[in-house]
């Protein structure tokens, strides 16, 4: 099993959202060693433009470059569903393989309502029993379910978002945690040893930010 | 009053927070005609470095350069309360004036769950009487309570985030809306004329993606 911590989890596949293209050195390692990489439409156009071949498309289609579309056919899998976005397409290709430990990244930046989107389906996936964590350039979104243990340095910058967990408690924290009912209440908390322990009954997400050597970000 | 669409507000206040720092016409605009600025806190020290003076800065001035609270101290308004972020300082601090009507620009960027937090703080500041605006570099989050007509071109992309708000319904757009109960559900509607319409008993927050001609974006 996965540590709940930064560095600490090994991916069967990464996905590539259509967001700012991480250029943290832990993406960009699993970019090299991954050999499942499922980009979400058209975040294939730039990825492929930087020099890196996906090992799957996935979504709509509808933001693939003609060019793109003819020559990786043999690689795009198409889902026109309109009531999903494609980030949740290629969890869904994934799950359907039995693939449940992902990491995402270009989930965030750019448009501020992708972000949000997909940084709150995180904790849906653990329906599919997918663990699919987003790594951005500034720090880790992990989705739980229930009592979790979390690991990262002393005076690291949390915050936590409920997704309707409750009975939420917390050691470890410089701040108390309760049953948040806004998406702001849990954020810019500060853990106080090597290890916090979040207690709930229900879905959480807790983003963990980097310390400054992985921080390779541009401000 | 203020219509709700991308251009027709008339901040009496600008407030600066510490994301990315918009580069888009209409933030660069009111930076050069709105005679209050604020900056939070540690937003000052590069707002200050481009050459920009602030009207004040408030926060709890932990992130404010030793040289900046020294040359600006007269107009540092410091606030230590841990209970909220620098952003609700300075809505608080323009509130207590009779300052009512402002809109946020770097709320969003760099940090995720910062810019998680700032969004979903302004269907709060509504219970304020403020109606405060977060204008980023991709779109303009207006925070609303009870039905509201919007106004933009036909085929914008906009975003509903429900924040408590109960019988919601919309004309205008492509996709129907309803009482979403989590933060994805909204995302990604398009409006079908140059009006949309919510109904709604209760707060939300509505996206609005600019239109090409203000996207100047550093994508």
């Amino acid at each position: 099993m996965d540590k709940n911590s930064i560095t600490d989890f090994t991916p069967e596949a990464v996905i590539i959202d259509a967001g700012s293209f991480p250029v943290n050195p832990i993406a960009l390692n699993w970019l090299d060693d991954c050999d499942r990489i499922v980009c979400c439409d058209g975040a294939a156009n730039r990825f492929i433009a930087a020099g890196r071949r996906p090992w799957r498309i996935v979504g709509d289609c509808d933001s693939l470059s003609p060019e793109i579309m003819r020559d990786y056919s043999g690689i795009v899998r198409r889902n026109p569903d309109q009531e999903t976005n494609d980030q949740t397409k290629s969890v869904h290709y994934l799950a359907d393989k039995g693939i449940g430990r992902i990491a995402i990244l270009g989930a965030t930046g750019i448009r501020e309502d992708h972000t949000i989107g997909n940084i709150s389906l995180l904790p849906d996936y653990l329906s599919l029993g997918v663990d699919a964590r987003a790594y951005t350039d500034y720090g880790v979104f992990i989705p739980a379910d229930g009592d979790r243990e979390f690991h990262c340095a002393a005076g690291t910058e949390v915050s936590i978002f409920n997704f309707g967990a409750t009975g939420m408690s917390a050691t470890g924290l410089r701040y108390p945690i309760r049953d948040f009912t806004t998406w702001w209440q849990g954020t810019l908390n500060v853990t106080t040893g090597s290890t916090f322990t979040i207690r709930a009954r229900g879905r959480y997400l807790v983003f963990i930010n980097y310390p400054p050597e992985y921080s390779f970000q541009s401000v």
